[in-house]
Order: C-alpha cells, then sequence, then structure tokens
C-alpha cells in the first residue's frame, strides 16, 4: 500500500504550485499558503517524516540550524522585529498536515496575536524574492 | 560591565528554586513556572544566548535533538496526544526572558489554547519525577 502523498511532499515534488524560498539536500522552505503575518514561511523535510518525534537524529539536528539561518534573512528581508517558530507534533497539537514542518512567523512591534494575513497581488512572490536576495549578501 | 542575569541563568546556577527535569553539558531542562498545561517544559542554553537568532550552530544543531528526546519522555510521562513546541525570539515575538528557550508543551485531545495551568499542592514535582522515570526505561 503506498501512503497518499501530503500536500508538502506534493509541493517538494513540484506537483502543486508554492513560492518556494530555498531548498537543499535535507530540506524545503516556502511561504505559507495561509499566512499569519507577511513573510510566514514553512521549513519542511525532504524526506516525509511525520513529526519530530518521529524524525531521526542526524536530521532534526540539522533543522534548527537551517531554521535559524532562514530566519535571520526573513527577519532582514521583511523588517520585522522577532521571529516566532511554532511546531505542532499530532492533531492535538494543533498540526494539520502530518509532514514535520516548523513555522517561521515574522513578528512587529504591536501587531495582534493570533492573526491572519492576506497577501495583495504580487505581494508573496515579492516578498520572497526579498528573501531569497538575502541570501546572496 | 557584568550584564545582569537572567531568571533563567540564575535557575541554572541554583540561585532560585525550580522544578529541575534534566541538564547535560549543553543545555538545562525545568518545568515551566506558568504554565499552559501539566508537564510544560523550558528548555534553555546553559550558556546565556540570548535567541536562536545569536545562537552558535554548534549549540543550535544539539538543540533540537535534545528537545525531541526529551518531547518523547514527556507525551509518556503526560499521557499528552501531542507535542506543541514553540520559541520565542525577540520582544515582538513574545519573548519575556532574553536568554533562548524552548517550549515543550504537553496537549491533549479536546485542550483549549491558549490556556493556564494551574498545578495543585506536590503536582508539579509528581510530574517532573514522571518525567525523570521516563529516561529510566
Amino acid at each position: 500500500m503506498t501512503q497518499e502523498k501530503t500536500i508538502f511532499q506534493k509541493i517538494i515534488d513540484d506537483e502543486i504550485p508554492s513560492t518556494k524560498i530555498c531548498d537543499n539536500e535535507n530540506f524545503a522552505a516556502f511561504l505559507d499558503a495561509f499566512p499569519t503575518s507577511p513573510g510566514h514561511t514553512l521549513v519542511v523535510t525532504k524526506e516525509p517524516y511525520k513529526d519530530l518525534l518521529e524524525t531521526p537524529d542526524e536530521i532534526s539536528g540539522k533543522l534548527l540550524t537551517f531554521v535559524k539561518k532562514l530566519s535571520i534573512k526573513i527577519k532582514e528581508a521583511t523588517g520585522a522585529d522577532g521571529i516566532k517558530l511554532i511546531m505542532n507534533n499530532g492533531a492535538a497539537a494543533g498540526q494539520e498536515v502530518f509532514h514535520i514542518h516548523c513555522h517561521i512567523i515574522p513578528r512587529f512591534k504591536g501587531d495582534k496575536w493570533p492573526a491572519k494575513y492576506e497577501y495583495k497581488e504580487g505581494e508573496a512572490s515579492e516578498i520572497a524574492n526579498k528573501i531569497i536576495a538575502e541570501f546572496e549578501n
């Protein structure tokens, strides 16, 4: 029996569109399609581990450093004042897609939390491009 | 000029009491004094880095694997259905103590979020002891 691909696996495999930021051998990053703030990014593993608790040490050992480096770029690109990181493990914890992912959420002085954000036409790719450009600095 | 110790540094240095879970060369874990659920644990670095963005790769590379292993034990000990992980980086992101820390929050089917939890007399150390006992299994 083949397990059905999660939406994140389909994004990794380019079967559905996303606003990609970067990827490497182990991880991929793209803008969250249901953002809480501009620049809200998801980092996923290339391999479809269900959650952090089921992710091997070799990968968990690299994930947070990848998230850190990307967070620094996202903070620069968006002008955010802080970065909130969330990982939900299990449905009871709010996990909706059962493929390990870390939310990188830019936060701004005086913003509201929890929040929803809606991109204007073209804004998502503009922000993604700003983040990508940070990697060239 | 000596920077004043954060409350977490004082906990690490045993200058103020806490309900400790475990520690090693790089990290310490103890129950959050203002929990959102029973077993809500904080993992801090022994060195007082301000937040993840200022933490060296060598430490960020070990932190998430430590958090993962502890999360598995906390889930077992508390009977939680899920584990929510949060790292707030910067005041705008909700960080209150400027010493890097990761919240490990047990979540239960049907619980409310956000939430506050109050331990009954003796309950915090009882839960801590259950988590500690998991390391012996």
